[in-house]
């Protein structure tokens, strides 16, 4: 993506809309993350998993996460990058291997900046989704977001 | 550790501490997270870091949290696991190259089902700290906590 298509603080508003592309997770991306970053058995086979709330092998919930960030890094141009100052993360439903992710974004709020005129805090709202719909995870951010140098020089 | 040393909801307090081991973090480390799930920039080089607010390398966020996580499943003994249900994630500093981190989390709240007498929403703090005692990161999770098996069948 070129410089010129990518968003500064006139570009964006409430309302506006995202979709990444779609990230099919198996088994193996489960257990790799896993055996890294979140070892506890229901991550790391069926057979750990058995007799807990998940029943069969689900994926670490800050997998999940990882993945949205990959998605939305490619399908939300922000031109000076996705920081997040603060942000909420919960896990509806289990994402299990053999799904299909996609990542359906919107902004919610832009609450310009008290002390920097040419800064507003912007609050993404995204879905993580199942290829049937189902949301796996819910993702909120705010991050600062400036307005682009042209305009700053208006 | 042994199952009887597991946590469940009779041993667990509001100010019940918990410290994890230190994990030390290089830059090949922030760098080959960042190249899987949040390939911006400032988290890939030096160079990609120059005029943004990092100025130089920085760790993805999502690198930081999953670090934690490691270190909280090692730390935190809960007897059925850390299943976050719903979580809140900041990062007041950036976590750089040559960073020991060490997770330090407190039980700051119970809170008893209403609908499942066994079961409280037990919330963890968990402050990632670099060595010099700087905070990184400030996650907060509720976590379902449950009864052990012995106390259920008094």
């Amino acid at each position: 993506m070129s410089q010129a298509e990518r968003l500064h603080l006139e570009d964006v508003y409430v309302g506006q809309r995202f979709e990444s592309r779609q990230h099919f997770l198996d088994a193996d991306q489960i257990k790799r993350f896993a055996a890294e970053f979140d070892p506890q058995p229901f991550h790391l086979s069926d057979e750990g998993a058995r007799g807990t709330m998940f029943g069969t092998l689900a994926a670490s919930g800050w997998h999940t996460m990882a993945l949205t960030m990959r998605l939305l890094v490619e399908s939300v141009p922000l031109a000076d990058g996705l920081i997040g100052a603060s942000t909420e993360v919960a896990w509806p439903r289990p994402t299990r291997p053999g799904m299909t992710l996609q990542v359906h974004s919107e902004i919610v709020d832009i609450k310009p900046s008290r002390s920097k005129p040419d800064m507003a805090i912007v609050t993404i709202r995204s879905e993580t989704r199942s290829e049937e719909g189902n949301v796996l995870q819910i993702f909120t951010a705010r991050m600062p977001v400036y307005k682009g140098r042209k305009s700053a020089q208006r």
